[in-house]
């Protein structure tokens, strides 16, 4: 049924058992619904805690599309837009939940999946000069995911420069932290959860594909951008009744650097994955310092592999190979890839 | 921090042993995302098999909100709107989810909480009479719930004759079933599991009320409206990567009917709160044989009973009174009804 | 082909000819697009000053359910609504429109078709004093006709209330004037249009029902609501390229009192209407001062008037009789009352 | 005021002769509302009969927008989106018109501002090739305009090969045809008006640009495609109370051939731009043969003719040089090109 070795996503594991644990612990508690509870509010501490950010709001979203179609909605004036690399996630894989909303995602070529300070830039120069901007799509804020959807990394320096262009234009930055563990557990990072609340003005930080059962945790630093956001939330269909059982998982994930050591964890186990492909000659399509490993391989070596072994297509190579996406979680141990190393 | 006595809500509480221990037992397995994989078709298999319905397509969602808005959006065209009771959830307290989908909720005034069939009809002659109706949105489905939002229920009767009317006019009937646990554990109720799918084109059986951590099972039967259903349903927002965190908590659901003694169980316990509150002299605003009660108290008693219990508030009664609202669920027990009936 | 007798509406005439004549004299103009020319820059200064409201917006549309869907839409935030009258044009007779946008239109029950400032304080008090109002739509926006749909006027008493109600809640006040001409041609108005802007932050001057070849001219007293309009404007698809054509009509329509005149002549033909009606024993089925005239007619007469007169359905009465509507125009003379008498 | 040589645009000027008598003539007829009289009737048939498409249903709009996204939205699922060449007008110009209705804009790169029938099938196949094609925007409709946005006019080779493409797919395809008229009055086109009806399912036969004073005409072909069109037209607010406005000018501009004839004089005025800027020495951008006319002008050159010529920005060519945009109508003359050469 299940295939016993599995690369296709970062999703594929139960939760980290400190997690599960925590949700068996709280279970038999009564709490008020949507949020409201202690539970929740001692989550949201150790979160604003983290970030360095006392009076961010925080809320819990069960998935990464929810929470981006919200907060970039709830955002977002009707006349307005996001900003996009072409490559970024909502953009072409919500199934068009932006524009569900009613929002046109505004995109620019990305580079190695970031949106660079210069081509933001060159966007909004363009934008203004046009004679016809006002018939135009008006850019409202900018998307950016850290890692990015190719696992590249903005450094420090990089966020920053993107963070001074938007706020010259008056434009709010927003971080798509899904896979956010996996760039605060990278040797290469040097982009802490107060660099990040430094410079957006909202951010996730992802659960579901970082050791949660499921959950996202929205960090709204500039609040009086969101007036209101619970109604949105709510409407968006994005409010869990039992909204404490996302509050006790970030609890988790926030207790004793958790949620860094599970990034951490991953990111070595990729690292192997890296050193494995190498030694078999298997070239790597992108390099990255995350838990994505992209690679090309073979047509035919994919074929015999594929009832073995779970990967993720990526995209056509040539005629005659293919980029897959291995993914490594928290989970992913020397045992999974010893097996895969059998196999190449 | 958490009230000690809390019957504010049927949520407020964690999942049904049995559930936790499903997730429990599963949770080191790797699977496929997005609820393809073996897990949520072992539930989908069980909950076809109780509603007697085997072509039928199921979706699992984490909330009720989203539910109904991804049901009924998909369903629509752009010119029609859904029919609802003037006290449908969609109506009033979903924070206008089915408007951010583009489409109006259409009312007509409710008989304890129940769209009749005669009100629907009457509806139906007026639209289709008025020389104007080309001006106005359509009636493109109608939206009921089981128990309704009052805790009352249809009769196999009732629920026929809607059926008919509905489908007189080619209109898809869906039931939210929110809280239908409570509806199937109910002495009164006449109505199954299958008798709903043989009404209903499409309906869905909460599992966040009814002893699941979180998460409703979304039921089309009549799958032709629904083309395309769960990239509508990643659009939303509603598709959780780890898929199968539902499907093994439906799939505990169906076990050995775990899912209507849950139901059987709490409704047990509301009528030990209706024996109560009358045997005090507190006048029920509303009779219903389900798991909510509405009880009239003096405003003076609300005051003091506030710190020591936990309940909703439902409307105004008098200048003197007010409707509220006492929940029980599968894990309501008697030490609650008995610390409850000292504080009275 | 068309009927000779043609009571049916207040837009089955042409335009007055002085509107025909100044689109004549400026057909030859060469001007640049999108209401940027002087022609229209003419017709909002004539409009700025007739409802002394120097720093206005004006807009011009080419008809009443996109000026509606445009404004209220780019004044709400997603999780708000517009509160109208049950009988409001935008909650019964526009397909939808303003849910199209994303919005609920939440509804109170007139009083002669009237909002009053009591109804909405009711409805406000109770919106705010429930416990769950964040999962409810929150009103963001006021929305009254002027006459309303049945004909009836405001006073500038009871405009003033209502306008007293959303200032206190920071509820913006939007006024449609679909007929604003026959509000302002009858003797029982006391609202100017100085009143209206003083007392609304939006409204619009209906051209199309009120001798216009066809348009409507919106304008914003509180501008900073409607940031980056003309942007929303075109994205409704309300944008006129040769946009001039709008703003000559009005420009005429500003001219030597031409708009109020024209509310006199047809208030006038109405009032006809009705001394007839009552002389043939036909009961008004309610009173109102302006162009709109509904009496009770037997279905039998209804039947054998048809063949012969154009007048419009409003709404069953009773078994045998229904209410329909008499609309009177500028146009309509005393021929058409002698025709009339004739028939009845 | 208005500057007295004005190559801006093709909606400078207001309605031919024709049109305007045509307006005039009718102006005192009482007709009943919306469209439905025999005036708009009559200029149904002519266009069907232009059309060679006796029962496709034509529905008048104010504006290209407004026709555009009342089009395309009504045709689409919620799950789908429209394909465009990513110059299309939809994409760039209409102020996210298309996603402010929910559906997204899928583009691909243009050639010479066309959709090529290669590139539709490459992006389909790779689409459907994609394993996670279900979390992606579904092609729901194809929309070109002819001539496009830079003048240039697909062959009847071409069209029938696009149209061969999105019948494989079972796709739509939509024309918008703002500026028709330069495509059927140019001397290398070879498509017809029931060319187009052949091989679109639905197009729109522009008035504004071509000799109306406002208004477009959309004809369904397909109309199963498109189910209570009227009630989406008024959602949208595009339905013209006064419908009749626009049937009339429709009529006027198909009776002898007017259409076609004002097509032609425009094109042949737009060789006489042409001519003149080859003559001095400006390079055009890009040839095509309809009636735009772009041109690469010294940014020197600019600024100079600015004060005495009205013509519209396009884009930078580079640091000193600018694409601009000349556009001719039927109404511009030999005296406009005369005093063009005197200042170039």
């Amino acid at each position: 049924m299940t295939t016993p070795l599995n690369f296709s996503s970062d999703y594929t594991f139960g939760a980290h058992p400190a997690v599960l644990k925590a949700l068996m612990d709280t279970n038999e508690l009564r709490t008020p619904g949507y949020g409201t509870d202690d539970l929740c509010e001692k989550a949201r501490s150790a979160i604003r805690e983290a970030c360095a950010c006392r009076d961010a709001e925080v809320h819990f979203f069960s998935g990464g599309t929810q929470a981006n179609a919200t907060v970039i909605t709830a955002a977002l004036r009707h006349d307005q837009g996001v900003l996009s690399a072409d490559t970024g996630h909502v953009n072409l894989h919500e199934a068009g939940s932006i524009e569900a909303g009613g929002h046109k995602v505004l995109t620019v070529p990305h580079e190695n999946g970031k949106l660079t300070a210069a081509a933001v830039q060159a966007f909004l120069t363009a934008f203004y000069a046009d004679e016809n901007h006002a018939h135009m799509v008006c850019p409202g804020m900018v998307y950016i995911s850290q890692p990015t959807e190719y696992g590249t990394l903005y450094s420090l320096k990089e966020l920053r420069a993107l963070s001074a262009v938007c706020k010259a234009y008056g434009l709010p930055l927003y971080l798509d932290g899904a896979r956010l563990a996996y760039a605060l557990g990278s040797r290469e990072n040097d982009v802490t959860l107060p660099d990040i609340a430094a410079c957006c003005d909202a951010f996730y930080i992802g659960g579901t594909k970082c050791g949660a059962l499921f959950g996202e945790a929205v960090v709204l630093v500039n609040k009086a951008l969101f007036p209101r956001f619970f109604t949105v939330v709510k409407q968006r269909g994005a409010l869990l009744a039992k909204g404490r059982v996302l509050g006790v998982q970030f609890s988790a994930l926030f207790t004793d650097g958790l949620y860094e050591s599970i990034g951490k964890t991953a990111v070595a186990a990729a690292d192997g994955l890296r050193k494995l492909f190498r030694e078999k000659g298997y070239p790597l399509f992108m390099e990255n310092p995350t838990n994505q490993v992209f690679v090309v391989f073979p047509d035919e070596k994919i074929k015999t592999l594929r009832p073995e072994v779970s990967f993720g297509f990526w995209e056509k190579y040539d005629d005659a190979h293919t980029v897959v996406r291995f993914a490594a979680d928290w989970a992913t141990d020397q045992a999974m890839l010893d097996a895969l190393r059998e196999l190449l």
